[in-house]
């Protein structure tokens, strides 16, 4: 992406402070709303039935998080995804823990069946094993994947005709045609918990503002990314480095993501 | 409110440490608890029928704060209530994004028919629609509302028996006859999630301690807003100011607030 | 225990980092995931019937917290606690509450009668009730207990077959043969909410990795105590304690841990 493109993406963002709707899990939900907040957007967590298609029909994205999965929680997802299909807004899926339980990765696959995911974005050993190229996965962790991610990530995003979007020490952005890396981040984004929940709301609040989506994910983990560099500057363990994480995002002004974005093409 | 009424006011939430129960949201129930812990309470959450009652039962205050609302936890909220209003705690309702969604907007005036609700404490736009005076709301965000804030706070109270909290740049406390204005806080505030669920609690902790309620309820807005003051100095950007928050509530004295506290007269 | 010893297990914990399963409250339950990575082990929250036996077949260990207990989450934490006994890995369960409401102390007896428990860790207040020897539950709070704790939780220890860990300012550990006292700790742990929480979640990652789970639980409280008291030094106030308790778990060494841990026989 030219330096010009992610400025405006990011200005867009700024100045539209998009909603980006939220069905998540229960343990990072409040990072996902702080950190959507510190990238420009205004989050909604909602997710009983009688109510998800509502909120989702104002919202410039929707965000599905399956951590803390449970059944009342897929139907308020189908709900609201069908609403954010109907509108044409963006629906970013994180299939987190998908191979860890034949529940997690059926529920991943049926979501994917009866909604238009736009963005789906995990760890290598979750879009392996959706992808069904192995990787496995051990509770929320993933551990390796065997083959080459990027081409596993790319025949993935063209078979299911969606953004396939890998966090990693160099993340992945595809589309099936064009890929994008981004090597931007910091190990130690690794050493607390949500830092890829977190991921997934930044690439809602990015996709909110823009058609292509295929760049407006790939900006996101750069932005955040770049976020994570400079917190790594002021931490003398996780936790300060959490808390100069969410203050670096809020910081983070579109010149600076122009000037610090790490993303080329494949 | 005399100096003198805010230092034994704070002095006996300190000595009392009063039990506030919540039943909340998962957004931002931990900065709930500890919010409550700081402002001189001790915060309890539990939502099954089975127990919400019995709960309620040795509380000092009841908050009930629909942010992340659901069927089982409007059933558990009446039974609380009850219980509370049995009691006669003071119940603290945070009617968060009244008027995004009719679930939402429906939710409120039941608890509204069905309990003796002590304190009805929102923002601008959801007291608006409450009241029937208009007001955006957008997701759980609130923007601007027609008319003049204190005095559709001020009907809608005289009207409803309780006392309205509108929380904004100026906090508005009014039971329909007084009315008092706030003036403490800090723009930073608002660049977290969380900060309208904590002055609820915070509204909770001192209304457990005290049998005049608006007084009570200005009092706890104005010393959680010198938090705020206080932690904007320390603060790098929105999440060193949130864990300044915490630290300065926790440290405020009763002298600090009596000397602190913007509240007059409308 | 030796310094040997210490030294070994948690070494074991930091090479072996053991997957910690847990069905608890969504009060701490970030706490708790963050905790357990700080502490050397793999978070995994899941409560969904359909999964949490097969998430918990590769688990190294399962805490059980019923802080905020619901009658779904009950059956969940039976599925679970079945898969772990099954497979042999240590159940930690943590009785938030118990004795504060009927359905916290039926529920608890319920899960220590049909799952067998390794380690029950409680505050006084709820080990006393438990043990039936009294103790005033206050919400989530202890409040004293009559008689000789230490007494108490060995009797009970003994004739309910398990090991019971007391937290405190001296924590109790014991089998009903062996006591330890762990005297490690801080008094800002008791200013913010979820220490009690994030001691178990610590507990099972220790436990996790030893067939001496008396040993193991000891060890735990003294490494969270440790790094409280390390914390304390840098805090100015409780919520910068909290971000410097995770920070400090984090980076304590083996021999830190050894050095500093204060645990004796009764």
């Amino acid at each position: 992406m030219r330096q010009k493109e992610l400025t405006d993406l990011f200005k867009s963002v700024r100045e539209r402070r998009p909603l980006v709707h939220h069905i998540t899990n229960y343990v990072t939900v409040n990072d996902c709303a702080n950190i959507t907040i510190c990238a420009g957007g205004a989050p909604v967590m909602a997710d009983a039935p009688e109510e998800v298609a509502e909120m989702t029909s104002f919202a410039g994205a929707l965000v599905l998080n399956i951590g803390t999965l449970n059944a009342a929680q897929v139907e308020s997802m189908i709900l609201a995804g069908g609403m954010a299909n109907d509108r044409k807004i963006p629906v970013i899926l994180d299939p987190v823990g998908a191979g860890a339980t034949r529940f997690r990765t059926a529920t991943v696959q049926r979501l994917m069946d009866e909604l238009k995911i736009s963005v789906l974005k995990g760890n290598a050993g979750e879009i392996g094993v959706l992808a069904g190229a192995g990787g496995k996965v051990r509770g929320v962790d993933s551990h390796g994947l065997a083959g080459d991610v990027a081409a596993i990530a790319k025949d993935f995003a063209k078979s299911a005709r969606l953004i396939v979007s890998v966090s990693g020490e160099t993340d992945i952005v595809t589309d099936g045609k064009r890929t994008l890396l981004v090597t931007n981040g910091h190990p130690l984004m690794g050493s607390i918990s949500g830092t890829g929940c977190m991921a997934a709301s930044v690439t809602g609040v990015f996709c909110a503002v823009s058609d292509d989506l295929l760049n407006a994910s790939a900006a996101a983990l750069a932005a955040f990314g770049i976020a994570g560099e400079r917190a790594a500057g002021e931490a003398k363990g996780p936790f300060t480095f959490k808390t100069a994480l969410f203050d670096e995002l809020a910081g983070l002004t579109p010149a600076m993501l122009a000037r610090g974005a790490k993303i080329k093409k494949a």
